[in-house]
Formats: C-alpha cells, structure tokens, sequence
C-alpha cells in the first residue's frame, strides 16, 4: 500500500454538523525555489528580501525541502501543483490538451475531451505557417466566433470553442463515448500537410472520427481568410478521473488564485473556487472571508514565478516583501495548519523552472520547530528538520498536524 | 514508472552533427568515504587533508550525500559503480564470473558465460586443498597456457582462459545457447569430492554440460601434477543484458581507470575506453585529451580505496592531496557538470568497504551552491543542499545540470 492510500485510510470521521472549525492553507508562492550564483550576488531572493514575519514565523515553524517530481526533473504547472494537492505526478497524468483548455477557465466535465489548437497557413496543401504569422488576439477572437457559430455540433457531440492569445484556441468536445487516443493533425512543421486525426486505440473511433471532422469543417470554414486559413488540432486529452480531496481526505477544499490555469487545476482536483481580486492583499483578504466555510484553501500567488522567468531578481524580491507585509492577514485568522512552499524552483539565473527542491515552511500547534532564523532555501535544507521529500507527502504532514489522522495499528 | 525511466524518456534529442560539446565529469575517488574513529584522532581523511582546490570548488557546488545501494548495505565495486552510473544495482546483478573476468581485462561479449576458478589439489577423490598450496603466478600462468592448448573448445563452444594472481583464473565459455544456471563444481570446503556442474533450470542444460565437460577435462590435462592437480569452477554468469549509457541518455561516454575491473564495468554500460597512464596526473591528461571527443567522462582513482582497505589513514590523505594538487588540470578545462564523489565508503579504522553514505560535489552553473566551507563527509551531510540519497540518481541530477532533460508536462 503506498503511503498516500495509507493516509486516505487513516482520515478521522468529522461530525459533517455541526461542522468543526478547521483551516488548513496551503500558500504557494509560484517558482518560489532560486539558487545561488555569481551573477546575482550569490544570494537568492528568499535570502535577499527584507521579510520580518516569514522569519518570526520561521522561528516557530518546521522546515525543510520538497522534491516536486523526482531528483532532476523539472515539472510543468500541472504535475507540480498535483503534486503539492497530494497526488502522485508520475501517476497521474494531465494533457496537454486539458491543460490549455483549463489555462482559457474553460470547465471540464468528465468525458469531455480538450484539444489545444493553432490557427495556420495552409498554401498548396502543405502548412506554410503553423501560427499564422502570429495574429493580433482580436482575429482570434472573431475567427473562434466564426467557428462557434458554424460548428456547435458534430454527430451527438457538442463543440465549445475558446479563444486564447495569438493564434491560439482551444476546444472542448463533450458527448457520449469519448476518450483519449487522437493523434494530433498539426505536422509540427511547416512544408507538410495536414496529418490525418487517426485512432491511436480502437475505443478511440469514435473520437477521431469527430476531430477529424472538426478539422475539415473549420478548413470549410476558414477557406479564404488568409493567413488564418486552416487549424492544427494538438494534445487531445481527457479531463484524468481522479478522486477529488473530498472523497480522498473528507476536506472541504477551496482554491485562490488570479490565474485560469491554477483555477483549472483545482478544479480537477474537486476544490471550490473563492472569488478574488488581483492583488495579494485581495487573496489573502479573500481567505479570512471564506475561512469558516472550508477546511483547506489552497492560495496561489503568481508572481515569483513570473519573475523568475523573466530572470527578474528584484522584482521576485519585491514580490516575496509583498507576501512578507501581507502575511499577518494569514496568521491573524489563526489556521491550524500553514505549508508555505512553492510548485517548483524558478531561479532567476535560468529563467526556467528548474528540478531544485523547493523550501518549505510548515507551521501548526504540532509542528518539529526546526529552529531555523529565516525561510530560505539554505535554512531549510542545513537547519531544517523536515529534512527533502517528495511533494505529494505534504498532504499527509499537513493532514496529521491538524489532528485529522488516525494512529496506525495498535 | 520508476524515476530513471522518467528520466531516459526526458533525454532532449540533439544534433548527432555538428555535436555541441557538453561535458560531464565524473570523478570517482573509489572508497573515499571515511568515519570519524577515536583510533585515528575523530578526523576523517578529507577533514585531515589540505584541499585547496577542493575547498574552493566546494564553496561554489552543492553537496550532499550518497548511498551506494540502501540503508545498511555494503556494496561490492560491481554494484557501486553500477549506481554511479544510473543503474538500479538491487535490480542489475553482475555475476561473479563475470566480474573476476572484467577485472583479468577479457573482454565479454554478450551471450558469454564466465565463471572463476581456482586450481585446487585433490586426494583420494576429494579435494584437500582448496587453493592448492597458494601457488606463485607463475605456475598458475604456465597451467593456464596448458589448460588452453589442451582444451581450446567443446561442442561449438569457444574456451578462454586467463590466469590470475597465486591460484585464481577465469573462464569465458563462447557460443551459441549458453545461459546462467550452473551450479559451482566448487564444494566450498576441504574434504569433500568435486561436486557435478548441474543444471539449475531447463535452459541451462547445455551450459552445464560444457562447464562439466570443462572440469572432466581439466583434472584429465592436470593429471599427476599435484598440488595444483584438479580444478573448482564457481559463480557461472552471463554478461547483463543491460541497455547502455548511450541507449538510454543519447551520451557518448568514455572511462578513464587504470585497473582492469574499472574499464570491464565501464564496457558493461557501454563506455569507451581512453588510454592512460598509472598516476592520477596522467588520468587528469587522458581526461584533457578527449574532452571534445565525449560528453561523459568517467574518471576512476583507486589509491583512496586501497589506503583504506589498508587501514593507511596517511596514505589516504596523500591520495586526496594528490587529487587535489592535479584537479585544475580538470576544471581548466570547464566540464559543464563535474561530480566528485565514490562508489562507496572504505573506513581506515574498518579496512573494508562500507555501508556509510559518500560526500559527493557537483559541480555546475547550474547547481544549488550549498555554501560549504570543504568537501567533507560532515560538510556534506550537515550543510549540503541535496541531502542524501541513492546512488543511482546522480545520473538524473547530471543531466539535468546540462540542461538535457526536457520538462515533465506542461
């Protein structure tokens, strides 16, 4: 039995009324993780930034590292964050297809199938162009209208189609007997023809049949509107069916997040959506206001991610000051369990996500106070006493600080 | 699907010409992982050592700890350097035939079976000395050159024999249809008769019966030559059938040892061999010269394990000074990941190989610099950054320090 089944097992009964009191949050700050190099003043931005109550809380918190996949490998959003929910990222398995359609706030029911497509220039039968020479979003807009309204349906199914930036769009297919197992029609280069959407498996006839007429009916569709004159069909993919944290660990579970993506991926996971404003502040203040109605907030902040990637020290620096100066509308509310940790690393010096394991800080009434001065990476690798591990067993951590679990065995 | 399977899956494709010049070196300072013992002043060999160069580059690397197969498990050079490498040593087994026949530099050839055998004297049909009087190798030469003029092949099966050191030889036994499966002729104690080369399984019919063919032979040809006057075959093994390095992470590779057993694992796994002279300084050279040629260098100094199996604690140092005083002649020449560590532990005050975790640094752009002060066992577990972990990951922890791993989903 693998150690997550395990703690499913061990989940106490609660009264469902009335309820108790329980809030567990999990704040991830986006690509948090950073190393140190000489060209940023060997120092990362967690070690940089002023940040007088992460270190009061550090004081009094457990510590240590989380491995989001595995030694050397670097996630995507999408395993990253499953990871940190609680679910196994070499196990389950989001496509590309689901993803994208999740990134445009897009709901997907179960069945559905997502694809994630291009508009393109088609001359002479081959592609010339696989983005269409990079259209202003406006275009893209009017021309997914265009597709809407003259392909709602194909066979029993429904089409939803949904703009993104550029050329790009995506699909969602929703009807009976669906699933996984279209090879994409984008040739992933130009000077070829189209690809044929064939069954990978013959459960999947069905649903090639269907992509395949969607393909050929937006190529009737487009003919004529040059450069945007045909599609490419990428990544289709089922919404995974994995059990929500509800039926796992009997959590009520609410996500904050400003961007589509994080929002999708809650979603995928059963969590509750909690209206917010953009800024920390409003996410923060978004969780006091909902904090009796849920056991379990998942808070996403983007910006260290963002400026990670843009190789952005200070501007991680001044996001990680801003998380620091709104950190006591948290702990005022008194959760009985806080895990602030990041998705992934995204150091500055790379501009990329990275495999680094990532810091973590741990704080309950329960919690290994690791004695550590200051949450950075290297208080929580040298001083930490929760030592490195995988992602996917801070649930069981979080879960066993709130008093939610059973003693195993007698 | 285990984390070394992800990662071959992740491997980037790159160009096979022009090829980009990557280099990863790994440094493997066989056995260098030490205790603190009362006995020898509570310092380890690396504490006692003046590292300069070390101490700088530990300054800019991250550390840690490996552990060569798992918690408590003293490894043989086999499954040591299996890990290192990137292979699961609980599930690769390298046969003791096979090993004793690398280390006698003959080269396998996959289908091979190699055993190791002693000559031994035998009385009234039992054997009463199992190493026959521990001959000088000359005399085990000189039987060796009979044994393989009088016994050159049976059946379609293809002998070689090759003398070893006092009274030890190995056997490669070539042709078609030969497998693992043979019992030792090797009664593992004085007073008993030889014992029957049989089969362990169907598929080992033939192979038994060429290995008993060899044993009647063998005391036919050394008839009346006592004490050296019959034969014990032991640990019949085939060459593992293992996928190489090239196979699984697209790395041209290339082994740098100036024992024989070293560069036999290193053909195992696929690696070529460079020619180099005995000293540390000409393996460093052999290191300069084929930089450009190979992506992976695996670069094999004894001297530590020797001292330690010698329970020479100074000897020990000396070896680390010398490393130390010749490791420029390595990171002048800017490999883009460089690692330093060893296959396995061999204490001074235990004079043997050991379970205890081995420092390890890497080296990079790219690496999660730990701030250590030194290369040591203690540095390494108290204040390095990748805390510790199996062997066998060092691979993926390599790779993605290249940047040759792709990202895990989107």
């Amino acid at each position: 039995m693998s150690n997550l089944n395990m703690v499913e097992n061990l989940v106490k009964e609660r009264p469902a009324w009335p309820r108790d009191d329980i809030s567990l949050v999990l704040l991830v700050l986006d690509g948090i993780g950073d190393i140190r190099h000489p060209d940023y003043g060997m120092q990362t931005p967690l070690e940089k930034a002023e940040t007088p109550a992460l270190d009061a809380l550090a004081r009094r918190s457990a510590l240590g590292r989380i491995m989001p996949v595995d030694y050397g490998i670097t996630p995507g959003s999408g395993p990253a964050h499953l990871g940190l929910f609680g679910y196994d990222p070499r196990e389950v398995e989001i496509g590309r297809g689901v993803l994208e359609a999740l990134g445009l706030d897009m709901d997907l029911e179960f069945g559905d199938l997502a694809a994630r497509c291009n508009f393109c220039t088609m001359e002479g039968g081959v592609i010339t162009d696989r983005r269409a020479g990079r259209p202003a979003t406006e275009e893209n807009v009017k021309l997914c209208k265009l597709l809407q309204d003259r392909i709602g349906g194909i066979e029993d199914v429904e089409v939803i189609i949904q703009p993104g930036m550029g050329h790009r769009f995506a699909v969602i297919f929703r009807g009976p007997d669906l699933v996984e197992g279209v090879c994409d029609t984008d040739p992933h280069e130009n000077g070829e023809p189209l690809h044929e959407a064939k069954a990978l498996r013959c459960e999947a006839e069905k649903s090639a049949r269907i992509v395949g007429e969607f393909q050929k009916r937006a190529l009737e569709v487009l003919e004529g509107k040059p450069p945007m004159n045909a599609i490419l069909v990428r990544g289709v993919a089922e919404r995974p069916r994995i059990n929500s944290l509800h039926e796992r660990f009997k959590l009520n579970t609410a996500a904050i997040a400003t961007y589509p993506m994080y929002r999708g991926l809650s979603k995928l996971v059963g969590m509750n959506i909690v209206e917010t404003g953009e800024s920390i502040e409003d996410e923060f203040k978004a969780y006091q206001k909902t904090r009796e109605q849920f056991d379990y907030h998942f808070i996403h902040v983007k910006g260290t991610d963002e400026a990670g990637e843009d190789g952005d020290f200070d501007h991680k620096v001044d996001v990680i000051r801003e998380v620091d100066a709104n950190l006591d509308m948290i702990l005022d509310r008194e959760p009985d369990v806080l895990a602030i940790t990041g998705d992934h690393s995204t150091p500055c010096s790379m501009k990329l996500h990275s495999w680094h394991p990532v810091p973590l800080l741990l704080h309950s009434n329960r919690c290994d106070v690791s004695g550590c001065e200051r949450f950075t990476e290297h208080e929580c690798s040298g001083n930490g006493t929760l030592g490195t591990f995988h992602s996917m067993h801070l649930i069981s951590l979080m879960l066993a600080n709130a008093a939610l679990l059973d003693k195993y065995g007698a």
